[in-house]
């Protein structure tokens, strides 16, 4: 059976949205008969109404005393240890639970499971590993946000799990890419240089050489490697490019009776091109280079978001993500 | 008269497309008898064919001896004082021409605009504004790529250039964003922890705050602020997104009746969509904090993007926006 942990009082919309997605997921369970299970982790307050719930077979709830607001700074987080996020890491850590969700502060979940989960062996700074959809399927973009500052080895390391993910993910040999302001092997700051430098050496042939942001959504690689600060940046913006358009589509199809005519045939178009461009289609990604599955879902998650977070993290499991990533660090030694 | 001068050897696409759109803008001069006047820099062989034109009133030719390649570095474009793009900062410098456009190497350009064509007083660092389009109408990104690595004294430089430049482009008291992984005061490196409070002091209820990269499109502010590596990285994720958007559309209108029919009901709704994405519509940004109006090009540029470069040169010069800088500098004293 697949253990998975919920921490019902991180994120935005928490814990009604984060509970919401949970049943959602239980639903789901009942219906394919997976060997699944939830533990839920929050306050008396905010679980009581799921006791004695119709799909309570599908989850076990887990009391704490205290919950971390959205806000908390990273060193403040780790003395509350009765927090329902520490709960969910200290589980994942004693092997209690194969996995770990939380939509609460990406900074507090770093160093939870940096410092109570642990972090493999030759890797200084677990990252985010976040699938984007591009021409070529999808490219995993790493560091999405866990790591503002970087150093050149950090970079290496994240390509070594970049790799290894987008195998996972079903790509045979991933090519990786440095994001760069150009492509040219001298771009950039000497961070960057000097990165290229160890990339090329390290990964040989499987070393793109610079990518620009533009080539993220094209899928000319299938591992861009950057900074946690520039991948959040390039995330985000992603998500306004979307917002933009989908505002954009909806507001002139509005100004004649040709563009809602469109729009009802375009329907299934619009319908595809959402779902490629919704955030909440992933749902979550993995914090890579823990020992133990942990998944980021985004702060404003709604249901739909956390549905899919617990299946990113079912998903990991399924696939021996840690195993396979720690053969691969092996390897790279 | 407004003159402007073009340097026909810099961009991926030099000299034909360079001089293909120099003459789309001829041809709208003429149409529109504005007294406006192109100088076009390039070697023999590139312009002999624009002799005896019959567009050649509305340009004339400048003949140079050296043209830049595109990977050149600062340093050595610095040497080659007979290269077009030498020779167009030269003319701006001598006050012979009103506006310099290239689609030549950003590096190099940056290098002469700064020390050929020299930086207005109180500006360390000139930087590459770009509007972008946004909920909002658009959205001022100063950095858009000069400088990989800036102190956040320059960002404040950036800001108080965005500002002037969003109130020329028609915003009335523009709101200032400083760009980064959060909206809280505490994020960033300690780079923008400082840059954040040196905002706030100078720019009082002008400054927003912190803005994240969908704010870009969303609108939230008038002028985001960035140094010029995550700015680069932002506007080329935007061009990403676009294709990839663009590429879904066409590739699913395709797999049915319904969205070929869909498609051409909906074309109008497209094209605006195509309009509002497409970096040519653009064309042209200028590098803000130099003591003339310089307009960066894309180096990818085609002859329908340098002729809205060419565009965005003469509005830069009608509206006054250096007079307008400088007193806008001045001000903030």
């Amino acid at each position: 059976m697949i253990r998975v942990a919920l921490d019902v009082m991180g994120g935005d919309k928490a814990p009604e949205e984060i509970k919401a997605g949970a049943l959602m997921f239980a639903e789901e369970l009942k219906k394919a008969k997976k060997n699944i299970h939830l533990i839920l982790i929050g306050t008396e307050s905010a679980l009581s109404d799921l006791r004695n719930h119709r799909l309570s077979d599908y989850f076990t709830l887990e009391i704490v005393r205290d919950y971390l607001p959205m806000d908390i700074k990273p060193t403040e987080a780790l003395r509350r240890k009765e927090s329902s996020m520490y709960i969910g890491a200290q589980l994942l850590k004693e092997h209690k639970v194969d996995a770990f969700v939380s939509a609460g502060n990406t900074g507090a979940l770093l160093a939870y499971a940096t410092l109570v989960v642990g972090r493999l062996s030759g890797i200084d700074r677990p990252a985010l590993a976040v699938p984007i959809p591009s021409l070529n399927g999808f490219t995993v973009l790493i560091d999405g946000g866990a790591n503002a500052e970087v150093r050149p080895d950090y970079l290496v390391q994240f390509a070594a799990m970049g790799v290894e993910y987008a195998r996972t993910l079903g790509k045979s040999s991933p090519k990786v890419g440095l994001l760069n302001v150009g492509t040219e092997e001298n771009k950039g700051t000497d961070m960057h240089k000097l990165a290229y430098q160890m990339l090329r050496e390290k990964l040989g042939p499987a070393f793109h050489g610079n990518v620009e942001g533009n080539d993220i959504n094209l899928g000319t690689v299938d591992v861009v490697v950057t900074d946690g600060f520039t991948g959040n940046v390039a995330l985000k913006t992603m998500e306004g490019v979307a917002k933009l358009i989908s505002h954009t589509i909806k507001s002139e199809a509005k100004k004649g009776i040709d563009g809602l005519i469109g729009a009802l045939l375009f329907s299934r178009v619009l319908k595809k091109l959402k779902q490629k461009l919704d955030p909440r289609t992933y749902g979550g990604t993995f914090f890579l280079g823990v020992d133990g599955i942990v998944v980021k879902a985004h702060g404003n998650s709604d249901r739909v978001a956390i549905k899919n977070a617990l299946k990113v993290a079912v998903q990991g499991v399924e696939k021996d993500l840690i195993k396979n990533l720690e053969a691969q660090l092996e390897r790279w030694k």
